[in-house]
């Protein structure tokens, strides 16, 4: 566990200490580095044709800009064909502007800089599940989300080797009230947690408190020049960006903070069914709103994302696991690569209501392709349950160690004269275990990676320790983390100006629950 | 269903029936062609040295043939350096050997012409769980397999679209004497499904009465010409071929049917710890097993096997649903198309005692890498539980349905005029959801895999419906796939002619439980 080290008081100054803290060195690895080619599953000619759809969506149909009027000013001005809400774009015009000035790939700064992580390229940054009303534990079943919960789930990602980043909404705190929790939210990201994390997007107000938090925590200068939060930024897909979203992007954008211009499709309802169609309009749409982000602040750094999810015949509701996303997810993340932005998708995503196979199956079914389809920013990477309705307790850390097995095999094989192990395959000679040689008393520590939740005893001792299931044992893990949690250090300043802004903002305005 | 055809009684004779049978036109695809370029962990350099590793290994070290001396001879014969039951090859032999007549693809005849499977190539063929001693459901828990329980697996495999093959010791039925349990096993596969099968490999005594009654089914031409039985045999790793597997592999050869040459390795104890190591060793006992074959019969089909699992540092047992042993599968895949041979290995693998949530991580994190990896014959894809001690029906029809995804998914993406549905999104236009357009009621029915275990109902359904998990479903699930079971029409000649066999071998010894 990476723990800062303790506040020194004064000594150089907020920037030095930042300084400090950002050139630390850093031990354990703070993000996926994928060493193997990502799958695919369209050739240079399929790609080709739905890059082409795109524009033609763009130039022939359009997008819509709802209650922004900002944004229109800013597209007309660019060149967009502007009539009313609706905003067409010459073919070519988004990929030009985004390639233009969108970064490549980022740092998204945490502020212990050990937890600082790549979001593009070869880096993969599982974050938690997001946006979640409910809760669910063995003990107490399924109930609406508390501050308390989210706290929780806070420290379980801090505290889990296999996440690196705290996520945003990880689940929603009904206790507090609607206008006001996005405050209490950010401040439990910076307080129980020294990873990086992401920023309320439900008000542009609230994208620019969580801005003006940023800026107390890691200073005024550092955040114009640094990502330091990541939001994402939802279409209202079919061809909607409305104004909520747009207001908060601005924000955003106007910061240089980074965000994930994602159309969320349950195809068949927000899209066509099919998966080509679904590819073709995702990426029309996220263009339209990473132009708009670069033409707010060019260089702002936007994620090209994609949630794309099938539909249950019986009850229309959105299914998981199933093969039509992860194909939809390949071909994304491959159109991400080729637009030259980094990738947002997958997860551990299921429908199921617990943690049993139906959840373990659907989301491994989803994070598999996740990972070798090159995905950069993972949301939703542990915890999610029922379509994203609940966030689970055993679940999240079922899923966390899920993510730390991938860790391991995006390594890919280690073909040194050790993985080789030519020298030991000769002395040991036919007929003779190695489970004494010297090369494998080297390496049996660090071969093979460890799981946290499975059951790997014998049939006898899985009994005698009460014939507990994959769930059960994960009840025990999380309760475990909670009970040693300890908080990272925070500089009592930052602290102090944070609450100070908190309680200057909850006194500013009457509750709400909208 | 694909039901065979009532038998005509005696029309054209046997040979007339099967060629009838055999051309019958397909509808069911009875089995997966993968249009998608396999996923790769290792470059031309990678691979090149694990196969340069392999030569050493066959040169330097050598394999032990034991107690098999016309096995010895053949190899002695062929230019192979022998020193007592050690056959040292000189580099490139056994490469060489087996290029020069084993064949790249084959396929295995059903006696339903429709269910015959590709094996090699693009073609992925799923079969059942092999070897278990135990069974499990949710009713009667874990218990010793019975002949019972082995027609039911037979039938299920039968009944389940899929599952495109009877596989062979789906699980041990222990009421049945050792010494001639086989005979019922090999009936049951061709009594109770028209899927193809495999053969017993326990003696070569075995192995003779399997072809047998291949031969009384197929005709005894028919089975000198074309593969209807493949079997499994193990190596005795490290480089180790012991006399019964040999013995069993001889007689399939000679009789010209499939053998899988399967290094089964627990990394650290029959191997090395390290996945480098692993799949050169791998590489080197297969190809002294295919290399054998092909002396025994010049293109005789084999198949390039391997089984790896990593270990658990607590209890020493193997571990599944790991990193490693996916990094081995991958590799292994591309070296046996590199060698130009069908390549076995993953299914449905877990430690899990009970079809919890670690089952099905750790089955899905086989499965995939089996299928994206390019696996052309697929053991163990179903039921699978407790590292193979047993056979789970919960498990079975999960897998099954995990499998049935796996098919769609391997077709990749519709790019044709409907996949892309440029029109249907011309026409919707902005904020207009695709619930009720023409391309989504055209394409429905069939856009989405549509699981028969996953719920995704409401939660408040989910919880009228008994908050059952999916474990409780899938027993839902087999209990109705055996109640409405219908056997396969047989030949009652072939029947008969069967079971006088297995009552006159029953007959000739007594019975033995070795």
């Amino acid at each position: 566990m990476t723990v800062e080290e303790a506040p020194r008081h004064r000594s150089g100054g907020r920037a030095g200490r930042q300084a400090a803290r950002l050139n630390r060195a850093v031990e354990r690895l703070p993000f996926l580095t994928r060493t193997l080619a990502p799958f695919e599953v369209l050739d240079e000619e399929g790609l080709s044709l739905i890059e082409h759809n795109a524009d033609t969506i763009l130039e022939e149909v359009g997008l819509e800009f709802r209650g922004d009027d900002v944004a229109i000013a800013l597209l007309k001005d660019a060149g967009a064909d502007v009539d009313g809400v609706r905003v067409r774009f010459p073919r070519g015009m988004c990929r030009q502007l985004i390639q233009a000035t969108a970064p490549r790939e980022f740092t998204q700064y945490a502020r212990n800089a050990a937890n600082s992580v790549q979001i593009g390229g070869n880096a993969t940054v599982f974050a938690p599940n997001y946006g979640s009303p409910f809760v669910r534990d063995l003990d107490n079943g399924r109930r609406y989300g508390t501050i308390e919960d989210f706290r929780n789930f806070v420290k379980l990602a801090y505290m889990s080797p296999h996440l690196h980043h705290s996520g945003g909404t990880v689940c929603e705190p009904v206790d507090v009230p609607v206008n006001k929790r996005h405050l209490d939210m950010v401040y439990s990201h910076i307080r129980y947690s020294d990873k990086p994390f992401m920023g309320s997007v439900t008000h542009p107000d609230r994208a620019r408190d969580t801005v003006e938090m940023a800026r107390l925590t890691f200073g005024e200068e550092f955040v114009d020049r640094n990502a330091v939060v990541i939001s994402l930024i939802n279409a209202n897909s079919p061809l909607v960006w409305d104004g909520t979203m747009l207001g908060a992007l601005r924000a955003y954008a106007e910061a240089n903070q980074a965000t994930i211009l994602t159309p969320f499709i349950l195809a068949g309802a927000m899209a066509p069914v099919t998966a080509a169609a679904v590819c073709a309009q995702t990426l029309a749409e996220s263009m339209g709103g990473m132009t708009l982000a670069q033409l707010v602040r060019p260089g702002a750094p936007v994620v090209l994302g994609s949630f794309a999810s099938s539909m249950s015949m019986q009850s229309g509701a959105p299914t998981f696991g199933t093969p039509e996303p992860a194909l939809v997810l390949y071909a994304m993340a491959a159109l991400a690569r080729r637009l030259g932005v980094p990738f947002r998708s997958g997860g551990s995503l299921c429908a199921s209501k617990v943690a049993d196979a139906q959840a373990a199956y659907e989301s491994a079914a989803t994070l598999q392709p996740t990972v070798l389809g090159g995905v950069n920013f993972v949301l939703h990477a542990a915890g999610w349950l029922e379509g994203g309705l609940a966030c689970g307790y055993e679940k999240f850390v079922m899923d966390a160690d899920q993510c730390g097995m991938m860790a391991v095999f995006v390594r890919g094989m280690d073909l040194s004269d050790n993985g080789q192990a030519l020298d030991a395959i000769r002395e040991n000679g036919p007929g003779q275990h190695f489970l004494g040689t010297a090369h494998t008393l080297a390496n049996f520590e660090t071969a093979f990676y460890r799981s946290e939740i499975a059951d790997n005893n014998s049939y006898e001792q899985w009994q005698e320790d009460g014939s507990l299931d994959a769930a059960q044992r994960a009840n025990k893990v999380w309760k475990r983390m909670l009970a040693s949690y300890e908080a990272p250090a925070l500089d009592p300043a930052v602290d102090e100006a944070l609450s100070d802004f908190i309680a200057r903002r909850k006194a500013s305005f009457p509750d709400s629950d909208v």
